[in-house]
């Protein structure tokens, strides 16, 4: 077993000295970029403290595939941001916004093969496992944010089309970087399978949290202005569950399709979602499907192991969520 | 060793009966476009051929990965024409311009992913060497398009540069078609050097006639309108050749950037770059140098074998560069 803090050191390491080769500038400089404006390593510290349930040591090889997930997942967000015209990601302008879109594609592209080279550096008797998993993984992420655009034309999606949505778009990385750290340490098939639906339902409860906080959280512990996804007329788990239980669903639709040229339009906008998100109770369902989902993720967690392995995945989950509950 | 009609059949079925994911249609739906719209195959074909130097039978171990050289190699088309702003590729309407730019870029990156997927196919024994040798690849591709979009804002290109950059861009894919057969096949390493450097100055030679045929082709036989560097100014060899040579560069520069804002000046600019070039007799200096790199690559070829499979590699050299020797 791996502690806590030799997982987090290894993290701190691991990112510290991330190295990109030097040129072209233009293609790796927005790679170091992305890797230095930060984020929570969620993933990568996913698959060590896995890996870490059944091997005592790290080494290149679950350091690189652990280094891989963080690397994709930038990837997906240097793409993504281009497709959602977002102009700041971590309080800091995106890739495409302070270079160019054309830039901003090719070092996502680059950056998407880097991880794979990461990859690469898992045991070979697991290589071929790891990559098919990887690559599976990938596709579904890219699943998602088309499901996610073709939604934007749609004025009601269904609870269950949503849950599936973000599954793709977030949980399914996360249910990777459970399995992966477990293939490498060498679980069994079972246990593989098991900490990945650990990660997947983790990675739900981790989605509508954000989703819960967009609204109802505090705008410097959040990191984003408060309201983003209603000023936007985003699709958010609050607004589907709304719409699902308003007697009146038109009455939402005709706030959400509210314009926002000013400020005090963007602030009136808000506040009548609030209201109708107050009315209908849909903040205290979005608690309680956090913690559904939480214990939902543990269950799986416990088919696994017990004793102190168990309580690790209880923290792990317990510090992803712990915004919220 | 497996004989040339035996490769193209084969070629045809992998083609034929191409399938992706049926949903999202959105994401997948641009992939069989770039597919069915064809293409020569030339980097499965290449590779079929290494391979058939050791192997007498094709199975999913050497398909997979030879059709992973075909998916990258339209990932790469699918990225570049957004970023060139190019309409048309082989006739018809390019991904972004048929779509639309956001869906160009989430289906060029899950193309890539899928590429990743054939490449998984490849035997155990030589998987990391042929993931590592295909990332590496891939990422120079990248490199080679960054290089690429910087010459644009340079008047002047050295030709060492100009083949570095189209080297990358054009040469790493084909060496790694090359060596991928062989890897596969069970080639030593020595063998795969060779054939690599083989590849990759059949690549040079390849990119170089695409030059000339741009200025000097026939355009039914070429497959899109003659005189499309010289319109857009686009680096090729033939203006750096151009540049190098002539004893008052700056005339050329003035040729270079006349404006083509109707037919009239386009059929003017054309005709003033293609008497520079005739002055400069840079057209002869150009089948030299396609010869010169075919001779060279036939070298490599002749490292690693004679007789009968010698002579394969000739005709696939042939073939492929056929259109101006």
């Amino acid at each position: 077993m791996i502690p806590e803090n030799k997982i987090d050191q290894a993290i701190r390491e691991l990112f510290d000295g991330f190295s990109f080769p030097d040129r072209p500038e233009g293609l790796y400089d927005p790679l170091r970029y992305m890797i230095e404006i930060g984020g929570k390593r969620i993933r990568p510290k996913l698959c060590l403290t896995t890996y870490g349930l059944y091997k005592d040591d790290l080494g290149p090889e679950i350091l690189g595939p652990a280094s891989a997930l963080e690397v994709c997942h930038c990837f997906t967000l240097i793409h993504d941001d281009i497709m959602d015209g977002s102009p700041l990601r971590r309080g800091e302008p995106t890739v495409w916004k302070k270079w160019s879109p054309d830039t901003a594609i090719l070092s996502g592209d680059a950056m998407l093969i880097d991880s794979y080279k990461r990859v690469a550096m898992a045991p070979p008797g697991v290589l071929g496992d790891a990559l098919n998993l990887f690559s599976t993984t990938a596709a579904e992420v890219c699943e998602g944010q088309q499901f996610d655009m073709d939604f934007e034309n749609v004025v009601r999606v269904p609870m269950e089309d949503y849950m599936k949505m973000i599954g793709l778009k977030t949980g399914v990385l996360i249910a990777c970087s459970a399995k992966m750290g477990a293939l490498i340490g060498g679980a069994s098939g079972k246990d593989c399978a098991n900490l990945y639906k650990y990660g997947y339902n983790l990675g739900l409860a981790f989605q509508v949290a954000d989703d819960y906080l967009d609204a109802y959280g505090d705008e410097k512990v959040f990191g984003k202005p408060i309201g983003g996804d209603i000023v936007h007329n985003k699709k958010c788990w609050l607004t589907t569950r709304a719409l699902d239980k308003a007697p009146d669903p038109l009455k939402i639709e005709e706030v959400a399709n509210m314009l926002v040229d000013t400020q005090e339009d963007k602030e009136r906008k808000i506040a009548a979602m609030m209201a109708v998100y107050k009315e209908l109770e849909v903040g205290r369902d979005a608690q309680e499907e956090i913690c559904r989902l939480t214990d939902k993720a543990m269950e799986y967690a416990a088919k696994v192991c017990s004793g102190v392995r168990y309580e690790q995945l209880r923290r792990f989950a317990d510090k992803l969520i712990g915004r919220t509950r």
